[in-house]
């Protein structure tokens, strides 16, 4: 196994994101699994978009066999829920025209340290839903072949040319590393106290960000373009801004309330101020313009469709419900990484005081986050 | 998820070996990745039939994209060893030829409750050898894309038309099922204080092993003739006999010594007779004879080369340290089915009775099982 502490040539500690990055395994309270229905939300937004695009794919096409991949699927009720809704949205289609329904290769995506075992395990039950869901729609039984596909999605994934339909959700948030640029010259952080751009953040820190999205994002487009049969289709949905400045209060806050749990943990003595200061997450929300200009400037795809969406995470009115929920979801998301860099015992401290300032926040008043929806045909 | 303890129409218990049966997960010191050392001497005995097989199709069709599936991988070492040597064979031949390589499609194919995760984690250093190796045989930097694909292979797995070649190694003696017929009309076990066919098993309990055998063996060979190409090759690797009868001392031999560890636990009092009688196992080693039938009556492949090989498993010829080994490694492959049936908590004392008898016997005589090695080619 490559060491996921890696050393640049600068000896600046480099966390290597592919290795460690996992949203939290199993199926317990603590899991992924148990605490994704804000993504769920996120992917319900864009379900009738997903499955009309998929479709279309479909009847322009009529491809024997039907190639759908679901980039980032995680573990859990989300991994699996997309790509049946896709199935059945084709299948329909084949029942109306009264045609077979294609073959299926469903390939489902992740880093090599996701929880592939938990959704493995749901099979059974995914192939009893689909085979109910045939027969009640009358299109007869659909030949789905399954796979687990580990690895990078910033880098090639698949064979050339053989991919009808993409979707990714949740996940191009993330960026394959911690971007360098953060420390100076003398090797100091220059993003202290904070894990993400702030609004008192130096200038270099957003300029960081930013870059590491450019290179990763057309990495990832120019990687999907051999992947991609001309005329499919890829529908992405990620957290991002509706502004042009970095600072987008709706995508910084909840790494602000995490920047501000930790001063509290600093200031019982629990976690040391230079690891605070160390710690950055690889995490980046683009603007509308920012995706736009780097699918321009790769080349392989038009750009059909692109949105930003309000998801409402004050949604129950309840705030200590709501804190609760937004709080377990960013522990599923963030543990593996917490712990890698902080040890595992800061974890419980953390996320105490951490849903308190969420919950009190939500007090005060709503709290939403904006999602970006992007639609692109392979030319 | 399916109940992995359904009921018959008749009321009799059924295992559903498909949820339950998969090798001991993980890396500690009871799992199958650090008990398969057997396994391995069995993949290594065939191991250049494998690569010449592999090398061969590729040489006659020369596809862009050369896609290999190993069935039944499990996890640990195993797992990636016969792919590696398989993409390195291709790898030279097209060095020598002065060719690109093609791309590899690697579809690693085991139950849904394999664990596939410590196959995945294991990625990096699979990817990082491939390198080197291409390194050293200057053949440049193979594009291979890995999956994990979870089902039974006694049914479908890949698309119509889509793989080029096929190994399975230790995997195919597995039945879909224990047979049904161990049962007689009043419901009561045929097969009493045995697990397989024995010397003193009644008739019935070998033709229901039988037939359970060709109701498999045929159903794999119908799924795989849809999925690979023509001219494609399967290298087939199992447990077998020497023998026309059922009964082959050599492969009932430790079948038999954990039916008698068995017979040590009821005397103590921590089994009851009743769940012993009424445990199978879904195992069956055919003869050369029943797989030549059973391809021959399918029709869709050539038989091209086919011969049993002697395993000697008093290797070390230190009888304790042989016998450990096969006992440790008779548990990483039994202990799911075992627990299930008769509860975790006899697992240690079984195998501590077994270790025993294995060692016993192996201070007696040299221990051999028979394997089987076939190679056929989709018309």
């Amino acid at each position: 196994m490559a060491s996921s502490l890696l050393h640049c040539s600068d000896k600046l500690p480099f966390m290597d994101v592919e290795t460690i990055l996992h949203m939290k395994e199993g199926l317990d309270e603590s899991s992924y699994a148990q605490n994704s229905s804000l993504q769920k939300r996120g992917m319900d937004t864009l379900k009738s978009l997903i499955i009309n695009s998929a479709t279309d794919v479909y009847i322009s096409q009529m491809p024997e066999r039907f190639t759908v991949a679901d980039l980032g699927c995680s573990s859990g009720p989300n991994a699996l829920c997309l790509v049946e809704d896709i199935i059945g949205g084709i299948g329909k289609v084949c029942c109306r025209s009264s045609q077979p329904p294609p073959e299926f290769s469903v390939l489902l995506n992740d880093l090599p340290t996701n929880d592939f075992n938990t959704i493995f395990f749901s099979l059974p039950e995914f192939t009893h839903r689909l085979k109910s869901a045939a027969k009640s729609d009358e299109w007869g039984r659909p030949m789905v072949f399954l796979s687990g596909v580990p690895g990078s999605f910033y880098g090639r994934l698949f064979p050339r040319t053989s991919v009808h339909f993409i979707c990714s959700c949740s996940s191009l948030h993330w960026l394959s590393q911690v971007p360098p640029g953060l420390f100076d010259e003398a090797k100091a952080p220059i993003n202290k106290g904070k894990m993400y751009i702030s609004s008192t953040s130096p200038p270099a820190v957003s300029v960081a960000y930013r870059r590491q999205f450019q290179r990763d994002f057309s990495l990832f487009l120019k990687s999907r373009a051999a992947e991609v049969f001309p005329g499919g289709r890829m529908v992405l949905a990620m957290l991002g801004r509706q502004t042009d400045e970095c600072v987008d209060r709706r995508t910084t806050f909840l790494w602000e309330l995490l920047s501000e749990s930790f001063a509290a943990l600093v200031s019982q003595g629990l976690v040391e101020q230079d690891k605070v200061d160390a710690y950055n997450v690889p995490f980046y929300a683009p603007s509308l313009q920012e995706i736009e200009v780097e699918v321009r400037l790769e080349g392989s795809f038009s750009l059909d469709y692109v949105q930003t969406y309000e998801i409402n995470l004050s949604s129950s009115g309840d705030a200590k419900e709501d804190g609760r929920t937004v709080s377990m979801a960013i522990r599923a998301i963030q543990e593996s990484m917490l712990s890698h860099h902080f040890g595992p015992d800061i974890v419980d401290a953390l996320f105490h005081e951490y849903t308190q300032l969420v919950t009190e926040s939500m007090e005060r008043e709503e709290v939403k986050s904006v999602q970006i929806g992007v639609v692109l045909t392979r030319l």
